[in-house]
């Protein structure tokens, strides 16, 4: 089996790499060959068996995706995107990689299936931000996408390509909300939603985290590990039991940040919880009360897609892979 | 006023056209000036007193946006489209003009927009076809849009992609999801809905017309005369009442074909009901099936939006607007 990940580069492209270095996706064929694409060059994860090669590509350019598909493979992971702050500050680029890329990726695989039949499987990363503005407090599965981001206007747009592509027979498909991920590893990114974690990953080491929000704001999170699983998940799953709607919204927690400084301090102490400043900003406050702050994801539940189920897990996670257990 | 109608050529364009001969749009300044625009060349609607242009242009070609809002109209009524049966049987061509050719009529307006501030207020003609597959017969205003063909598809990322430029204040807008127009007037057209006119459109005028689903089929249907009242409401209502979901369902009637057939016994008799000859076609039942049966739509209702209270009302609309007010 050979799977191609666009977007590799990323955190959750490299935790998905790395994960088939410790254990093979559990009911599918071996994996016999691994392609790591990103526009940024892409590391082959420590001790990994499988042939693998990486693509430094930028999927906007023209032929790029068809050079990504060139090798045909059986499934593809399209993680490639332009996150939330970024693409509102940046209106042509969020469109252009979000909207187009992934446009694209689609056409270069219809042409090719048109050419020799060949239909893979593709796993899209959306989002939460598919959602927005008045929603009830746990929204449940058919509840209507109202994006109030360009970003998450883009990942719908995603999500709607997907089905129709899907419904076509073009490919077979399946596409994950994920939710925020926290405790998202390494440096601050240009996400909006970066403090969620900044204010747990950053005490833990010793460092400040700055919080531009109220404590009272909630959120929709889970761990690396968890979207990771679900990836697997996703990539193995028998899609027909997806019917006609193969976009779900995927488990997670619905905490307060109030409610994350709490697990912090039960794990680390007053003096980690003493390293975050409340330093309110406007415009995060704004973006960030458009975002879901819960769901009942009971597909995604039905069809075996499961995450932690206490905050202080998910810091656990953190601490165990990414600090060799080890707090400061 | 300068109002520029983009699909003046077609049934619904012409009828808005023809309708500001007979009244002014109430609650609005004088319209001082008229576009009509379509591939196909538009007519100047008899006794218009407004100068008016014609334009004959393809919106999917390079420039076309950019020549179409040249004269930067106060109102643009976006009503060009591949209806469903075509944008189904031709992927290309749908995705060409439902979605593409709604993009760079957009994004022309933002360009210009950001070169001297012009701000239009955008009418975009969406589909009952946004929703598709496993729904509820009442569908309510804040249902998940899973449309079920390449059309609907087309028509939702057309919804989303208004709400996000207008969000952005690139344009203010509106979005009508119209229901099937009935009784459409003229020849047959590739709408896969075009039945539900035709059963009752050619009985009318003596001739024998096919139906190719059960009369148990139940779908939303409006008049032209009510798809007109819509697109007038829509250009004068104050926009600043629909909050963040620029996108609605519109009124309509929840009927069967078996209703539609008493309708017209009740009003044409027995002689007319003979002439429809029941013809089973699986791709059209199989279209039609994954469409909306019926709507509460609470936010246009309580925004203004008004239809008929009967099928009978919109058989006599046809009869009135199209027979001048005779059966054969
Ligand atoms: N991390 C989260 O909280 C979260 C939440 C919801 C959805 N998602 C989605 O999950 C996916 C992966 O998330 P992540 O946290 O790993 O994001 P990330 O930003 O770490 O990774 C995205 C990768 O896409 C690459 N990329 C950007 N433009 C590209 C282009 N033109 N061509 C090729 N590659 C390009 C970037 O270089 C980056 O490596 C993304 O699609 C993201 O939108 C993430
Ligand atoms: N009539 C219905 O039952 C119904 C229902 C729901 C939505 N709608 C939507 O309402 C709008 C108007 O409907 P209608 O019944 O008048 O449809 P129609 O087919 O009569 O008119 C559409 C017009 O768009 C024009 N057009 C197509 N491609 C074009 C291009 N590339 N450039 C410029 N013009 C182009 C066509 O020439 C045609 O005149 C459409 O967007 C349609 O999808 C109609």
């Amino acid at each position: 089996m050979h799977i191609l990940v666009i977007g590799a580069a990323g955190m959750i492209g490299r935790k998905f790499a790395e994960s088939l270095v410790r254990s093979p996706l559990p009911g599918a064929p071996a994996l016999s060959r691994l392609t790591l694409a990103d526009v940024v060059a892409p590391a082959v994860p420590d001790g990994l068996s499988t042939p693998c090669e990486t693509m430094t590509c930028d999927l906007t350019q023209p032929g790029a995706a068809e050079r990504l598909i060139n090798g045909q493979p059986d499934i593809i992971l399209h993680l490639a995107a332009i996150v939330s702050g970024e693409a509102e500050a940046d209106f042509d680029k969020g469109y252009a990689v979000n909207l187009d890329g992934t446009r694209s990726l689609f056409e270069a695989i219809r042409h090719q299936g048109l050419r020799n039949g060949w239909k893979p499987r593709v796993v899209f990363a959306s989002s939460n931000a598919v959602f927005g503005g008045d929603f009830p407090d746990i929204i449940p599965d058919d509840y209507i996408l109202t994006p109030q981001t360009s970003y998450g206007t883009q990942k719908a747009i995603g999500e709607l390509l997907l089905a129709d592509y899907r419904r076509r027979g073009i490919f077979d498909g399946i596409g994950l909300r994920l939710p925020t991920i926290c405790v998202r590893p390494g440096k601050p990114n240009r996400a909006a939603s970066g403090f969620f974690s900044g204010i747990i990953r950053e005490p833990l080491v010793g460092l400040e985290a700055i919080l531009p929000v109220p404590e009272t704001t909630r959120h929709w999170m889970t761990s690396p590990r968890s979207a990771v699983q679900f990836l697997r998940h996703a990539a193995t799953l028998d899609l027909d039991r997806l019917g006609e709607r193969p976009n779900l919204s995927m488990p997670a927690l619905s905490v307060t940040v109030g409610e994350q400084i709490e697990a912090l301090r039960r794990i680390a102490g007053d003096k980690a919880v003493a390293l975050i400043r409340h330093a309110p900003d406007e415009a995060v406050a704004r973006i960030v009360a458009g975002w879901a702050r819960g769901f009942d994801p009971q597909r995604a539940l039905s069809l075996g897609f499961t995450t932690e189920q206490s905050f202080d897990a998910i810091i656990q996670a953190h601490i165990e892979d990414e600090l060799d257990g080890h707090i400061a």
